[in-house]
């Protein structure tokens, strides 16, 4: 597979015009060929009105086409995993297995919401029969369910160069959901951005679905996307990156002569609460898997730990300096963009002039001179200066964290009240102890769309129960949707009701016979069975 | 029951200090005693601190007792049902008997979303097993589920005193989701309003529920409502009024450091399209039930029909003047306030400027003097100059309404396809016809939140399968959701998922055995069993 650079947009290509940028690896800091040309507006219209057009034929789409498309891009992603992933590590620094297991489990995403497309219940069909007789008026007959939304715009992630990205979860559900989508390509891996969006068009011709189904731009910048966000028929936005992009186009949506809904993941802190009999009993385990969790892929995951709240004891400070120990033990490693790692280091030292440093003082310095390095720098602070700073419960995307010492379990308590949202919430605590915090678990799950008893909140399993959401700024919506699992196709659609119809001017799915045999509400009644 | 002019916040009254206004009779022009105070700053703060602490508690609130407080407030309204309609009349000018019906829809929809709670399917409740063998990683337990967001803030509308007011179908739905609610009286009848708050908040302390459960203000102006929806602690807004308020306070939320959703219906044009089939088959009694609709209370709907597609045909302008003598014979009556009288008939002079009057031409100078009242004013004009000139298809709240003229099939489905979004399209067509319309029927419901086949949209089912919500700006939230119905629970909430739980510590729904018996999707399967 060759990498040309350019957009594509439906069957063709866009435009040479746009400003150029390379992908670059950040390992060696060297840019990478060839040239990506940035979409420019003549693009931003094709593709958009190519979508438009696109949208009635990809909504009349039957689940069963929908998981097939879903299915032939997962295949062709297992066909090329050697080449993506190859690609994949070069502009990422992720390791080559990481690049590996990441296709896998975006092709078992797209199989999985293929299957919900194909499967139905979850369109909400609901169906209340006339009654003629009724007094004092008659009840006509209304048949409900959810339906496509039209054209959505995806922005890939630069963390997950698959699994959040050009066919990543929100391409996967809004295309199960029935709309079309425009992907805008992220910049820090441009070259496997394109390669899977010529995978996708290839599956899409070949499915036999229409030219406007799919399309990926290129921008070096912010104006394609900020183009793509205002143009009026484009219907909903997903998007997984940080705080500040999201809120911008939130802005820009909410903004618009018609407002629509920006679905941004913009990542959290994810604290974590460890009780004194976590620590007396599982000290030692749980200090080594907390590391793994908060230094994988060198801490760039959206629910990587940011904030440890401990409970001040004489052992809790000795857990706190072996996990300290493990720390400062890790190996300094390449984060995603040079630009990632100047913003983390940034980040780092900017916290250093308001908490103390428990390990990694020394960091800025052994980092000096390797550009698009990090390692753990973590600090420490009291409730008191971590209420009062509020930077301090802001996200360093990267490998570091907050450790919290309370005074007691009310501070505790007092801190969780006053988190922020966050995508997750973990509680560590001994066998006894968990049932006496019934309280602190209530306030977690006020404050998180994931609450982890005795877990670690990386690694997110796709699944129909996952929630990956949570209260702003976790996510845009305030945790009322999520961006992975099965649930993430609701985001694309709108209720749509039939007011006394003649059967077969229905939608399949609404029809007495129901012959998908879907799980309806009918009358009030959860059923599989035909109407009458 | 005595009307004294306070708020009223949580089992307290509001502070003396605010702006007064007054009630009025609309019908004699008059000010109705007692003056109402405008609540001030300390009373807002003082509501919402309330409804934050008892967020939690009303959270925790058990669905059957969610449904018992929704009974309660049902048979007080049922039982002061003479006092409110008397009360309902005077402020609003709509007929005694109307206002009798409202009270009786508004009991029965608090009962039907209190059964929904206690019924508590709406839940989603879904549970993935643990598969701690799994390969390559195991799978841990996951189990979620909708909890509610916290404190909402209702903004009562004016046209429906009791069913979308203080006690309506925001206030019930967000109640039954476990939310405590600050209802903003609508000031066009601020008595009715305060007659129904003292009975919630009777019904609240009755049964047991917290003091910030629920509180009512009062404001002549905008500042108590902008106060309420920029407050950190209120998490959702739910509005139904013109597109210029709801639109202000869904920008203002947008805005907030934290946003918060704006659930906002408001109002839209409902077109009506007519088939020649429709008007040969049924010209007579179609004129007749559309004559009906467009003239019920006035107009004053937010599903009044206002736009009519018709294909000119020497039948259907025969059939338009027979519908335009009923209009002319129609009596004036008096609109809900002398204000929307005053806006009604400068919309109908502004519009009488770009669009020819089909009936209601002198009726400018028949209304002077009488102040409040309204009589029907329809235009007509032909599909190009409608679709240039875009304040046609504007809502003017009222008895008015556009016959749009077409040329031919073609040109009523461009009109179709441009139009903004409403919460309801209606297709008039023949026996024979409606199997050719599917393209006319699938625009239509890319256009609306609901469809009608041979029907009128006004009059609407609170139901399981009924949708009141539709692409923007019919509802800020572009039809996502519906403000009427039991789907209007599910607003109010948002997803959390509990990882690794013990049984005994997650919420009772999410629990292995089942207790509340609710559909449950358990490792993909919906069921009402126990898990294992």
């Amino acid at each position: 597979m060759r990498i040309t650079g350019r957009s594509l947009i439906g069957w063709g290509e866009g435009t040479p015009g746009g400003k150029r940028f390379h992908g670059c690896d950040p390992a060696r800091g060297v840019e990478l060929a060839p040239a990506f040309a940035s979409a420019t507006g003549e693009d931003v219209t094709r593709a958009v009105e190519l979508a438009r057009a696109a949208a009635p034929i990809v909504a009349r789409k039957t689940g069963a086409e929908r998981a097939a498309l879903l299915q032939r891009v997962a295949e062709k992603l297992e066909a090329n995993g050697a080449v993506l992933a190859e690609r994949a590590a070069q502009e990422t620094a992720l390791a080559p297995g990481r690049c590996e297991s990441e296709i896998a489990r975006t092709a078992g995403q797209l199989r999985l919401y293929g299957a919900e497309a194909a499967q139905g219940d979850w369109l909400d069909a609901r169906i209340e029969t006339a009654q003629p007789d009724r007094q004092p008026t008659s009840k006509p007959d209304h048949r409900s369910m959810l339906r496509p939304l039209g054209p959505v715009v995806v922005f890939g992630a630069s963390n997950f160069p698959f699994a959040y990205s050009v066919a990543g979860g929100d391409t996967a559900s809004a295309l199960a959901a029935g709309c079309p989508v425009i992907v805008k390509a992220h910049p820090a891996h441009p070259g496997t951005g394109e390669l899977v969006g010529r995978l996708v068009v290839a599956a899409v011709r070949e499915c036999g679905w229409p030219e406007g189904t799919f399309s990926l731009l290129f921008d070096a910048g912010f104006e394609v996307g900020q183009a793509l966000v205002k143009h009026a028929a484009v219907q909903a936005v997903g998007f997984t990156g940080s705080l500040r992009g999201g809120r911008a186009l939130a802005d820009l949506a909410a903004a618009r002569a018609e407002p629509i809904p920006v679905y941004a993941e913009m990542g959290s802190v994810n604290p974590v609460f460890v009780r004194p009999g976590a620590i007396a009993e599982h000290g030692a385990e749980l200090a080594e898997q907390l590391h793994a969790s908060a230094t994988l892929a060198v801490g760039q995951f959206c629910t990587n730990p940011g904030v440890i709240v401990v409970e001040r004891s004489a052992a809790a400070e000795v857990w706190v300096r072996q996990l300290a120990e493990k720390l400062e033990a890790t190996a300094p490693a390449t984060m995603l963009t040079p630009g990632m790692a100047e913003k983390f280091w940034e980040g780092v030292a900017k916290r250093a002039q308001s908490a103390r440093t428990v390990v990694g003082e020394k960091a800025r310095e052994k980092n000096a001179g390797t550009g698009a390095t990090a390692r753990p720098v973590w600090f420490e602070t009291d409730a008191v200066v971590f209420a009062r700073e509020r930077g301090l419960s802001e996200e360093i995307f990267g490998p570091s964290a907050v450790v919290v010492w309370c005074r007691d379990h009310a501070e505790m308590l007092d801190v969780a009240r006053h988190l922020e949202g966050s995508l997750t919430a973990t509680l560590l605590a001994g066998a006894a102890e968990a049932a006496g915090e019934r309280e602190l678990i209530e306030v977690l799950a006020s404050r998180a769309g994931r609450v982890i008893l005795n877990g670690f909140p990386t690694g997110l399993e796709v699944s129909h129960a996952i929630v990956h959401g949570g209260p702003y700024p976790a996510t845009s919506d305030g945790g009322r949707s999520t961006s992975v699992g099965t649930r993430a196709l609701q985001r694309w659609t709108r209720l749509v009701c039939y007011q006394n119809f003649a059967d077969e001017l229905l939608p399949v799915e609404l029809q007495n016979a129901n012959p998908r045999g879907l799980l309806r509400r009918v009358n009030g009644e959860w059923t599989r069975g035909a109407v009458r």
